[in-house]
This record gives structure tokens, C-alpha cells and sequence, in this order.
């Protein structure tokens, strides 16, 4: 049996268990993940009476090499009439769902028209439940996705960073790892050194790196569908004492947390040993946002790793491990790794080394 | 008066006509046209009683000097309680649309609960209708990702592309419209030779492109937030007649329809145009897709230049215009420009030549 039939058989379960008997699949990851199909215009629909992917004529030939486990059918554009002329079938006259997280009201109001009344139930988070534990195919696709990261920011920092662009070194790390076989980055490099190190979401501009200071890089490759994510901090030479503290303190709170990452405990448990770290540190009001958070098809998925998670960890939960110190006007430093759970600990995908090291 | 004030005064006028007080703005594209904004969690709030830009802390530091003519507010990450907070004074007690086309009905549910109650009305396209006509910035923005894409093909030609993989010559694509400036590809670049070239969304992979065959490039830049979309077709070598004739078929529709476009015809008259050539060339079922579409900060918008589309063209207006003929098992042609219409004809902003090169 393929992944794909392995996955649409455990949501049929789920669905059982909610009285439904079948879901109409339209967030892209999830139809991905449940048939394969990976292009633009996709929708799933998985039921007691049958699996169906509906795309449309663009991918008339590629659809059906991609697609495991269900019958491919060819729509129109705009597949909502599509669904409503095969939906039936595939419930066999059940209760039929709806993902409300990534069906626009625009769309739900069509659909219901083209249903001529048939209520569907809105549904939060089935196909994400599954998605969360990985399988062995998807640990090795994201082990890949890491390893690409790691190479490029190898092959990059050894170029040396100090009077180049920081849109030069984002650019540089962005090529090198599609020259790794990414096929895109996971999402937009980030290179932030100097002050604007302070700012986790620095979008990399024509400032020139200057020596002695921080460079906080963040990084990520997709690998058959997969992300990594991953942050390096680099000194560019000496540095100021409190620069030198913050990367210490912030190395600590990381390898602790690591050490302490495990399925079982929650998201918020694993965030606070972080959290605890910088704070004794000193620290403790410039840790402005989460730990961590889950990855696999998409960049940002559950479960989350921070204050407010209401998540569980759990062996095969894919999560980033990354504190943060950010002193507005002086500098910042983050470190990140990508792991995965296990029921006593982790394996961690992102290899980069974590001492600070001097990048010129 | 910034651009961004001028839209969001011009997006009042359009709501005072559906006798709406204010938007709630929560399409992203929308969100930088209006505001400026250009992270990834933003929501406008543009009414009579005020405009304000909602975010979260991520962006603290960065919003402000984005945003212009609206007054900033960082939320919580989940930015609906902050909505509901403050939509009240933005409409100024009078009536609330949102954005149907974009909001989930997860997201919508949750607001309505927010709100206690209020009705907020579905709006479909209001901001989309404001963006359809571009602005000077707007065209001088898509002029410069047109220059990237131009620049970037010729270098990667220059360097020949037989023996050498689909992926590496996207790749190499990919790195040198970065290296000419490019924020992003504006999608992911094809790169389609031999049988693949009849797949309009072939995704280039390990196949080497061979000698004495056609190779559709597909490729676009994005620059200051806007994109270009261009394909050039080139020969590998002496092609088989039918591959030749394919691509004068190709290139006389596509001249065709250049020399036709210009604001006051609809999009449905510019596809015939195209259409029509092809047809009597002998290849009118090979040409399965629409001509064009419009392009802007997003790489498909409106309008539609295709045989169902209702939407009329208009001075102003970025669209392509690429017409194809797809052989199924054979080989394919795709030839496009991007151009920006005027009332009597247009601005060519591809500027990449066209006549068949052979490139070996």
C-alpha cells in the first residue's frame, strides 16, 4: 500500500469518529499528502464510497503520474461544480465535511448553491492531526531538506560574509542550496547582522555586513515536498562583551532545551525550559516570541512549542528548537535546529555546528 | 499624498457606493496595496472613522516604516480580538464588509462570535477592482522585474543549455535573476524541452535537455512587491518540420494579439484573436489554455484574457499575452510577453527577443 492510501485509510477512521462519511480536502498540503498531487489547483475528496482528486486540464498529464490511491478527474477551473457532481458518490448519501480553515467564505457560499441545500459540517484540524507524527518517508525527505541547508551554509560562510550585502548573502545562500537540489527555499533567507539582528523578521536589504558584531542566519530548504529550518549566529569578529553574553546565554537555553526535547511533555513544558534559561540569564524581556514550532509540508505547523500552546509533544512530531535574544539598537543573536521526537529524546536533522564562530 | 492614501481614499469611495462605513482587509496583497504593509500577518481596517494596520509583535520594528496613511497597532498573533476591538470606531458605527474571497469560515466564525452578534457583509473583489488599474509605481515596478527576467535569460542562454539538466538550467535561472536584483521568481521557473515541452506546468527535473528540439522557458521576477511573467521557446539545434512550423504558428498568433491589444476591447476579443490564428494554422486543438492573464503584485489576477472571460480590458492594465500549441508526446511552443495596455495599444515590458534562436 502507498503512504497515500496508508494516510486516506486512517482519515477514514477519523471521520467514522465524527460521523462523517467523507471530507472535502482543499488545503493544498493536505491534499498533497493524502494523493500525492502537487500542483496549484487541487481538491481531494476522500469518503466511504470512493477517493477522488479533482484538478483541472493543465495537469491532465501530470496529475495522474503523481496521484496513489484515488481516481483523478479532470474538472473545470473552478472545481466547486465538480465537487458537487461527484460528491454524493463519494459520502454515499453520509454527512459530509468541509475544512473550514482553508475554505474561503466565498467559496463555501458557492458550494453550498451548487448543493442545491446539502449541509456540510465545517471541520478544524482533521488531516493536520494526521499530518503531525511523521512517517519514515517524510523523516527522510525532511532529513534531506536539512542536509541541503546545512551544505549551502557551509559552502557560503566559508566565502566569508564581512563587506558583502546582506541581500548578497541571502542571495548566495538561496542559490547554493538549490545547486544542493532544494526546490526552493522553505522560505526567504534571512541574513540580519549588525542592529538589524534585533529584528526576527529582518528582510535582508543593501546594508553591508560590518566586522565585529552578530549575523543571525536562517535558512531553509523544501526536498520532495519538505521543509527544513534552521539559524546559525556568526560573529563577523570581536565582539562587545554584551553580544558575547547574549550568544552564551542564548547557546545554553538551546542545548537545553535539546537535551530536554522528548515526546511526552508538552509544547509549553519544552518552551519554558528555554524561557527559564534566558531569564536567570538576564535576559528574560528579549525572548519575544515562541521556542518553537512544528515543521514538515508546510513551514509553520502544529504543534507549537511556545508560552500558550496547548499542544502535546509526541514521538514523530517534527519541531524547531530556537531562542532568541534581541537588544533593539545593539544586535541579536537566534539558534535554531529542527528536530524530530522520539519517546526519550530526539534526532536532531540540522548538523551546522552551534559554537560561536568568527566569520570575516 | 502617498500612493497608499490615494488608494485607500479611492477604496472609501467604492465602499461609501455599497453603502459600506469600512473594509475589514485581510487579503494580503490587498493589505500591502492599501497600507504598505509587506509581512505575513496583516489586516487593514480602512473606514470612514480611521484606518489602521494590524500586525503582531514579530513586526513591531518593521510595520511602522512600511506603513503609510494608517496608523499601526500590534496585536496578538491571532489579529481577530484586535478587529473586533477596534473595527467599531473604524466604521464609525455603520455597516462592515469583509472580504469574502479571502477570509476562511474558520476565521469567519470566529469573528462573527467576536462581534457579538454584527452582521458583517461579504465583499467580493472591491480592492482586487482598484488593483486591476496600475498606478505609475505599480508599472515602474513591473518594468524593473521585466528588466530582471530579460537580463537573467540571456545570461543563462548565453552559457548553452544542451546536455545540461531542466533543473540546472532553472537553477541557473533562478540564481541570476537574484543576482540581477530579483526579491523572488514570481513562480517557479520552467524549463520544458523535448515531449516535455507539451506540459504548459512541466515541472523541470533531472531529464537532459537533448539537441534538435524545441525548450519552453517560463520564468518571472518579483521587484518591490510587483512581478513579470515572460516565456521564451527556443530550438536546440535543425527541428522537425512540424516543430518549426509549430513555433511560426506560435509566434503569429502571439504577434497577432500584440499588435490587437489595447484598452476598450474585452479580454475574451484579445483571446480570439490569438485563437483564431492558431485555428487556421491547423493547430486549433493544441492550444488547451486561456491567452493571458493580468499581473501584478500577484502573478494571476484579474483580468482574464481567455474565451468565458466577462472582464473588459482597459488603459492601465498588466497582462500577458501567451498563446501555445502543445503536441502531445512531441513537443511544445509557449511564446509571452507582458505587456501594459494604453488606449491605443500597449507597453511592451518583455523585451527579450522572439524570433526562433537556435541555442545549443
Amino acid at each position: 500500500m502507498s503512504p497515500q492510501e496508508a494516510r486516506q485509510r486512517r482519515l477514514l477512521a477519523l471521520l467514522a469518529e465524527r460521523d462523517l462519511a467523507a471530507l472535502i480536502v482543499t488545503e493544498a498540503a493536505n491534499v498533497r499528502y493524502l494523493t500525492g498531487y502537487a500542483g496549484s489547483n487541487g481538491i481531494a475528496l476522500i469518503g466511504t464510497g470512493g477517493r477522488v482528486l479533482l484538478t483541472d486540464s493543465r495537469y491532465a498529464v501530470a496529475a495522474p503520474e503523481q496521484v496513489r490511491g484515488a481516481e483523478v478527474v479532470i474538472g473545470m477551473r473552478d472545481l466547486l461544480a465538480d465537487v458537487a457532481a461527484r460528491i454524493g458518490d463519494v459520502a454515499g448519501g453520509g454527512a459530509i465535511g468541509v475544512e473550514a480553515e482553508s475554505l474561503t467564505l466565498a467559496r463555501h457560499q458557492r458550494l453550498t448553491e451548487l448543493l442545491g441545500g446539502v449541509v456540510t459540517e465545517p471541520t478544524r484540524g482533521i488531516v493536520e492531526g494526521l499530518r503531525i507524527i511523521k512517517d519514515a518517508d517524510e523523516v527522510a525527505a525532511m532529513r534531506r531538506a536539512a542536509g541541503v541547508a546545512d551544505r549551502a551554509l557551509a559552502t557560503v560562510l566559508d566565502e566569508g560574509i564581512v563587506g558583502r550585502t546582506e541581500r548578497e548573502v541571502a542571495f548566495a545562500l538561496h542559490a547554493a542550496m538549490l545547486d544542493e537540489g532544494a526546490q526552493e527555499p522553505s522560505f526567504a533567507t534571512i541574513v540580519a547582522s549588525g542592529p538589524r539582528a534585533a529584528r526576527p523578521h529582518h528582510v535582508p536589504g543593501s546594508d553591508v555586513i560590518p566586522a565585529d558584531t552578530l549575523v543571525v542566519i536562517d535558512l531553509g530548504a523544501v526536498a520532495d515536498g519538505y521543509c527544513s529550518d534552521m539559524t546559525r549566529t556568526v560573529a563577523t569578529g570581536p565582539l562587545a562583551p554584551r553580544l558575547e553574553e547574549i550568544y552564551r546565554v542564548c547557546l545554553d537555553a538551546q542545548e537545553a532545551a535539546m537535551a530536554a526535547a522528548r515526546g511526552g511533555m508538552s509544547g509549553a513544558e519544552l518552551d519554558a525550559v528555554a524561557r527559564a534559561r534566558i531569564a536567570e540569564g538576564g535576559y528574560g524581556d528579549h525572548f519575544g516570541h515562541g521556542l518553537g514550532h512544528g515543521v514538515g509540508m508546510v513551514i509553520h505547523e502544529r504543534p507549537g512549542v511556545r508560552p500558550e500552546s496547548t499542544d502535546d509533544l509526541a514521538a514523530g512530531m517534527a519541531i524547531t528548537i530556537e531562542p532568541g535574544i534581541y537588544l533593539e539598537g545593539e544586535g541579536g543573536v537566534r539558534i535554531e535546529d529542527l528536530v524530530v521526537l522520539t519517546d526519550d529524546g530526539s534526532e536532531v536533522l540540522s548538523r551546522s555546528p552551534k559554537e560561536l564562530r568568527i566569520v570575516e
